[in-house]
């Protein structure tokens, strides 16, 4: 009886997590295989659950429950446990249930707007829609300004990654913009140098499915609990019992959707060994979006651009392909490694991803706290790429501002978590490395078994337990420091 | 605010026909995507949402307010909405939420367990699973016999159609057991004069797919509101705005799949052409299973094997698989007109199929009422076949009582409506015929227009306005006749 509060917390929260996954899985089904017309109907149904999730957790009772609750005597996971519940009540109590309505319903009707817009370049039609999401971003922004004390676009950062202030992002994007263009002009050039034969299409998408499979079977995604599908934006969605991974195939070019499957699949991995005797409560949840990220990018930047692994996949690439000139192991290193200036986000390399996401990072910052309007963001967005890459994006929506689905859903404060995930994936892999010698060996040889375990042991298996900096402090001997990252582009770039 | 007691109630049965949606696409999805160690979490997440559906419906408020509402000045459809609304709140307010949540929960484990145990033809393991659904199906069908003053199997039979009794099934029942088996011999033995041949495979899945499609497209399924897809036991399932509807292949046999799907179009054509001005409330839903199924059965057997629909189908089926000797057009009718005793109802011809149902009723009636044990099944099933269809399926549980997902989520008092629906599908297209003279030249036509028109003008736009008499009544000009069920088969088949 002696933790009755808390107990009384926990059946709470494990039934919100029962409507977090159906939710979950609607939302997934929506992106990959709702049909047009169901959208209108999806989107009240998904609202209505919003609501119900918010009231739930907005209960009169649970202020009280929590206060009591830290009175009892918990055990450190326990108490973990109780400072998520303790977030997850803060952030959400300061919501009136109108506004979480009003979010869900305007989220998804951008958001299928969106999958048409896109590929019509229709700007005018889509910016009508995101005019909403915005006003009522806005308005949540403020709600939560007022009550933490911050600024706008902080109080929402804030959500994603707990800690994260734009102070500090402006600190370390203003270190990235003082040495990456010009690390990104000095590899440009050296890669100038080389000739590079480019693969020759078509790539068949079930032939480029299989291939996924294959690779995804390969880093021990666990296909009893979780599947592999097509969406417009790719995603890693589900629940951990049954994570939902997407890609998007293009018959002319295979690598996008391969590394595409390389990068979700670290964030299924995660996902698939989150702690599972705490599942249903809020600490055995993804500790934020940056570390999501640092997976799904340690496994595709850290691990799977290095020549090691990229002479493992080749084979698997050969026998579902067959060979050609452009996958002779040399040409085949480069052409993963190539660094190149480019419209789209998700298709850049590790070398000028940065630059896209201090762009939309300096956007959405700007829209959030009112200094423009969405008017403004074509034009902001192309003299930004133009000053990063040197890329016109006049009149290209499709291929610049309207490329993302992000916004779309009112996920503004979401995009530093991409550099930021980055930059500890780094820091990781060089603690990884350090704790196994023969980790380049192993890579060589197919066996990922001593390295997946370093990331269980250090990343995956704890879920909330520590803060951000508790964990990786405990991972790799200090706080996020951003160096690891740089050195690592220089070591493999220069 | 003279209606505000009905205004209220809409507001309510609004917001549940928001979760049946999530309901619905969480049960799809279970169905035909999940992998297999996503099924506890999906098991407690949808016995979670069944509870809160339940808590919504029995609030103690809603009693008064269908009774304050009846008092209010609506019109017809507004009054046939609060009949409806009393009749779901009345069989709702009888179960206790744990028994709902009991009910879901053990139904999701048998019907997740079966979907391997019965490839494995494992009686054993299945049946453990399976007394735990017959357990919490007899406690709720007790708690409904007392409130209704009936028996326990009537109780539930009630659910699925309303008004009618094993009395009433006892004499439509009694009748067929009188000329259907020498019908069926007569028949076998015309047929067994013939010489038939059959078509020879493989028939790929993607081919059957596509075929598929073609025939939904040419019975008017709307793409942009459903889809096609796989399960282990087709089923239409989904939202009136977004049907799913679903398939098996067998690359050795293609026709099962081919007129499963026009089954499953005619289910999926009455939900699309729901009234959508009263969608999310009770009155716009189908009036009852077998309603349901006599429009699945209009499609697949009083239209889809008529021998100028089959005409009209051939060429759309050498046009995918090639010309063969099988497809020449009268034995191509004549093998989808065959009659052939065998164990899976799926399968059935429409002579044999009722065999298949009585069966099902006698058996589930006894085991709802008590007088058989689930240990008792396999024996009784076996007698049962023999005494119809003379086949015995002594040990061969998988294609014997394992072959069938109904009980596993509780479903007794389902399996009638199949020969309800039979019998009313006969009724509808006789009516239909006489409104209708130029129907079957129409048909040969592949002008469906009039037809369709026909069904929505009496059948699909009405949802629950009417009561099924009444329905059936407007529609013939007579309730519920099995003399057309009768004269249908004698003049296909003699």
């Amino acid at each position: 009886m002696e933790k009755q509060n808390y107990n009384h917390l926990t059946r709470t929260f494990q039934r919100l997590s029962r409507f977090d996954h159906l939710y979950a899985i609607a939302g997934w089904d929506m992106s990959t295989m709702m049909p047009a017309n169901g959208s209108q109907a999806r989107g009240e149904a998904l609202a209505e659950l919003s609501v119900l999730k918010h009231q739930i957790l907005t209960d009169k009772k649970i202020a009280t429950l929590l206060q009591a609750a830290a009175q009892e005597d918990l055990d450190d996971v326990e108490r973990a446990n109780l400072r998520e519940m303790t977030r997850h009540y803060q952030e959400a109590v300061l919501l009136p249930d109108a506004l979480v309505e009003e979010k869900s319903l305007v989220g998804t009707r951008c958001e299928h707007g969106w999958r048409t817009q896109r590929p019509a370049n229709d700007w005018q039609g889509f910016s009508t829609n995101l005019k909403e999401v915005v006003r009522v971003s806005r308005e949540e922004a403020q709600l939560r300004a007022e009550a933490k004390g911050i600024s706008r676009y902080d109080a929402l950062l804030d959500i994603y990654e707990p800690g994260m202030t734009s102070a500090k992002l402006d600190v370390l994007f203003g270190d990235l913009r003082g040495w990456l263009p010009d690390l990104l002009q000095k590899v440009v050039d050296k890669q100038a140098k080389e000739s590079l034969i480019a693969p020759q299409g078509p790539f068949a998408t079930e032939t480029q499915r299989q291939l996924g499979l294959d690779t995804m079977a390969l880093l021990g995604f666990d296909f009893n609990g979780g599947r592999l599908d097509v969406s417009a934006h790719p995603f890693c969605g589900g629940v951990p019992e049954d994570v939902r991974i997407t890609t998007r195939y293009n018959e002319e070019e295979m690598f996008s959707s391969l590394f595409g499957v390389i990068h979700e699949t670290g964030h299924a991995r995660y996902e698939q060994n989150l702690p599972r005797e705490w599942l249903g409560q809020p600490v055995s949840l993804a500790r934020s979006t940056a570390i999501h990220e640092s997976q799904s990018l340690f496994f595709e930047m850290q691990l799977g651009r290095s020549a090691p692994f990229l002479k493992l996949l080749l084979p698997k690439v050969t026998e579902r392909f067959g060979p050609q000139p452009a996958f002779e192991l040399n040409n085949f290193i480069n052409l993963n490694q190539q660094v190149e200036r480019g419209f789209i986000r998700v298709d850049a390399d590790e070398v000028s991803y940065p630059a896209h996401v201090v762009l939309r990072y300096e956007i959405e910052r700007a829209l959030i706290d009112g200094d423009i309007e969405v008017d403004d963001i074509p034009a902001l967005w192309n003299e930004k790429m133009q000053s990063w890459l040197g890329l016109s994006t006049e009149g290209n929506y499709r291929n610049g501002c309207m490329q993302d689905i992000h916004w779309t859903d009112g996920a503004f404060g979401y995009f530093p978590s991409y550099t930021l995930g980055a930059m500890y994936a780094a820091q990781l892999f060089a603690a990884a490395s350090r704790a196994l010698p023969q980790l380049e060996s192993d890579i060589a040889s197919g066996d990922f078994s001593a390295l997946f375990d370093w990331l269980k042991q250090n990343i995956w298996q704890h879920g909330s337990r520590f803060t951000t900096a508790q964990l990786i402090t405990n991972a790799t001997g200090e706080d996020l420091n951003p160096l690891y990252f740089r050195k690592h582009l220089e070591s493999r770039y220069l």
